[in-house]
Formats: structure tokens, sequence, C-alpha cells
């Protein structure tokens, strides 16, 4: 059976999502845990909606496993509680504590936390150099060392919006394609910061950071939106744009169909994202 | 002449704000800055409004520095900002990123970080156990095993607002008062976290921690206001109140009276701190 679990982490520790031998990882320590905590014959294995670089963080990540039901009917021991619940406690007792497991449920028919989830949100804050940085802070905005027109961002990102080929923002894979539709792309002042809200049906490797990178040269106003016109037109990763740093990245959602579409949007996700469609 | 700094710090990574030899405190790092930004002939000695322990943090402290005033003309060098604008970029530039210096100038005069305030205010923040934690908080709020009874909190803090002997509640020092105002004591829900406010006049060591703790002890239903009272009423520092741990505490607010008032209230504190009343 299949399991899903609900998740947040504070990037800063961890070399990134991705399990990697010697290096301390979120999937890495998770599965360690389930390990642990289940005692399974075959080490967990998890699959996870947005795989993040090193130093980004997850108010939100969903991640699956699967799993025999007896391990799964086992999880309360003695108490009277659900298996999932009993689950989270118990995985958030060896973990951590700059991962939390927020909820573990088992997963309706055709779940896969990748390919089945139709779109995914993150945020990324900018601090401008005007304003009184928060040392609380720190690990989870940027400190941008000059002045940001916020309208100027605002401008930028919305450049940006629709289905395209996002090659120019992203660390190409052989055989993938880095056509994606980018369905909102906005940016907020919340008190003195500045906040990118970006969402889409996937990213491709580093897309959200080349994103913001790129707003930023146009919202400083060392580039103009022809320049990002220009960049965006191209068909390979373009040297021009900065990947702005990890730390001021968070994912914030992930959404799902209802349950009857889930098997159905999982196949589609899988053949679009593996067959290049340009 | 006297400069007033407004800082705010993440306390985790520091040994308090006291300088300490062969440790990293706030003083000892915001000082060493301070030398090697105006170079002075003698090291540069902080006062400051409230010094915090270990692992406390501060949103809104303050200091005092006396400083030959040839020194404070030449902070901003060639630039054409203010010498408080210069020298807060200056020491800013030089201090790890978990203090900032939020301003600089010079202070009125009769002023005195510590003996002028007329009070301060902290914050103290829980997490109950029912709450899912966020990991990106962990550093600043109490993650609280139990389940917490806000309008017994509530009670609980209300019982000990005003003036009383706080000896209870203190790590006492030879030849000083414990008799202090608390002004306010709350307890308030923000989303799923709870919230104390605390404000006194001034505080004795350990203090607001180990009023944070005999609330805890009722808010949780282990103990009820019947044995808070027989604990206040006491004059010797009572080992039935747990001190909260470091991390939950915040200094959010240091209040001054207008500038006329400085030098007597000075005075005043400074005879009611080292004299004792009672």
């Amino acid at each position: 059976m299949r399991i899903r679990l609900d998740l947040g982490y504070d990037g800063t520790d961890f070399s990134g999502w991705a399990r990697q031998p010697g290096l301390r990882t979120v999937q890495g320590d998770i599965e360690a845990a389930l390990d642990r905590v289940l005692r399974l014959d075959d080490p967990a294995r998890l699959t996870v909606a947005g795989r993040t670089d090193a130093g980004v963080h997850a108010h939100a990540q969903v991640a699956h496993l699967d799993l025999p039901e007896q391990a799964w009917l086992a999880a309360p021991g003695r108490s009277d509680r659900s298996p999932g619940e009993a689950l989270a406690t118990r995985l958030n007792a060896v973990l951590a504590d700059d991962v939390v497991i927020r909820s573990v449920a088992a997963a309706p028919a055709g779940f896969d936390a990748r390919f089945s989830a139709i779109w995914r949100r993150y945020a990324y804050t900018v601090l401008p150099g005007s304003a009184v940085p928060d040392p609380l802070r720190r690990r989870e905005e940027l400190r941008y060392p000059g002045e940001l027109d916020l309208a100027a961002l605002d401008r930028a990102a919305a450049l940006l919006v629709g289905e395209r080929d996002f090659a120019p923002f992203c660390r190409k894979r052989p055989g993938a394609t880095t056509i994606r539709t980018l369905e909102e792309f906005d940016w907020a002042a919340r008190g003195e910061r500045l906040v990118a809200n970006v969402r889409a049906d996937a990213f491709c490797h580093s897309m959200v950071r080349s994103l913001v990178g790129a707003c930023l040269a146009v919202g400083s106003g060392r580039r103009d939106l022809d320049w990002l016109r220009g960049v965006a037109a191209g068909h390979e990763r373009s040297s021009l744009v900065q990947v702005a740093p990890a730390h001021g990245l968070a994912m914030v959602e992930v959404a799902y169909p209802p349950e009857a579409r889930l098997a159905v949007r999982a196949r589609q996700a899988r053949a679009i994202r593996t067959l290049p469609r340009a």
C-alpha cells in the first residue's frame, strides 16, 4: 500500500532533498527514520513532489512511500491512535528538529507524490539593501546589497508567465523537456521584504532561482525588459542569468487533482516530462 | 560624547550578551567590531539596557558607548552620510549576520542605556504539543511536549502583575533588590502559538524565564493558582519554579523617558537597584 507524507524542513543544514552517499539530506534522514521505526525488510524509498537543492526550505512538501500493509497496521503499536498519527509521532521523535512530518496518511488509489501533482508553488524572499535585516530570518531571505524597484520586478515576472520553453532558465537533463507552464509569477511587498510567488505545473532544475535572478537584474536597474525578452527567447541555458542563492527559496504548496483523476494525471505528467513535446 | 546603538540578534550561537573570555558573546563581538572600525586608543566598552542569557534573542536591544568626539566626526570618512549611518554600515559589514546594528546616533544628554530605561518588554513563545512545529522557527520558540490552557496561563500571569518582591523568581545578587514592578504579564494566542508579553521597570536575573516556567506549571494543569500564590509569597528563590528554556525568549522593546527626564531617571534607577528598599 501507498502512504502520503506531508512535511516541512529548514534546508540550511541539508545537502538538499535527494539521498547522496556521505551527505546529510532530507530524503536520507527520513528514509533512515522510516527504516528505524518500521523495521522493514527492504529499505524505505521515498518519492517526492519537488526535489529541492541544498539550502532550499520547504513549508509544505509531499512524498510517498510504498509499504507492506502489515507494517502500516502495526504502526500504532498499543496506542489507540490511527496508523498515520502514530507513525508521524514516532518519526518526529527520531528526526532532528529541522525536519518535521506534518501528517501521514494512506494515499488514495493512483496517487503519486511526484507525477500526480498538478502544480507546485514556491516563494522567494528578498530584503533590499535599505531595509534593516532581522537576524532571526537570515537563513530564509536573501539580503540584496542594493535597491530594488518592486514594479520593475513585477513587470519582469509578468513577462515570463505562460507556457514556454524555459531552457534559458534551466539546467538541462538529457531526454527531458524544458517546456513548462508558468501559471503565476508576481512580486509583492511584505513589510520591507519583497516576495516572489512562483507557481508552475512543474519546474526544471534551478528554474525558480534563475527566474528570480533574472528579475533581480531588471529590478535593480542593471538590465531592462528587452534584455529579458532576448534571454527568454533562447533555447539554451543562458550564462547571462544569475541563479539566485538557495536560502531565499521555499516550497510552499503542492496541489493534486480530485481522487478520480490522480492516476490519469500521473500518466500524463510522466509522458510529458520524459518525451519532449517540441 | 555618548553614542546610542539600537540592535538585534539571534542569541542561538552566543554565550549571552556579557563579554566573557574565550566565549563568543554579543557584547564581545560588537566591542571587537567597534575597536576595528573606530581604532580607538582605549577598547570600546558597551553598557546595555538588558543583559540577556545564552540563547536569548533580541529584536530591539539598546546599548551605549562613550567615545572621543573626533572618532565620531571621523566615522563617515569620505562618504556624505551622517556619522551614525556610516558607523552602522561599517559595523554591520564587520559583524557576523546573527547580530545587526539597526541604528547608531549621538545620545541626548543624561542618556544611559541601562539606567535611563523606564521599562523593558520581553516576549516568550510556546508551541503546544498538539501544534505542528515549523522547522524554521525552532530556534525561537519552545516546543512544549503537552497541552496548555491559554486561560489558565493568563490567570497565572495576572496574579503576578504589580510591585512585589520577585525573589522567588530570581537568582539573587548580593546588595541588589529583587523588588520590581511587573507592569504587564499576559498570554495570547498567535495562530497555534501561545505568546507571553512581559513588561517591567527592570528584571532581575532569570526572572522572565522563571515567571514563564511558573505559568507553564499552571497552564499544563500540573499546579494550580493556590500553588502559585504560595510560591509568590516567598522571599527566597523557589526550587519549585522551573526556569523555562532560553530560546523561547526575546527582548522586544526598551522605553526611555523624554530627554529632559533621562538623567533624573538614571539617578533614581541606580539608587533603587543598588540599595534594597525592603
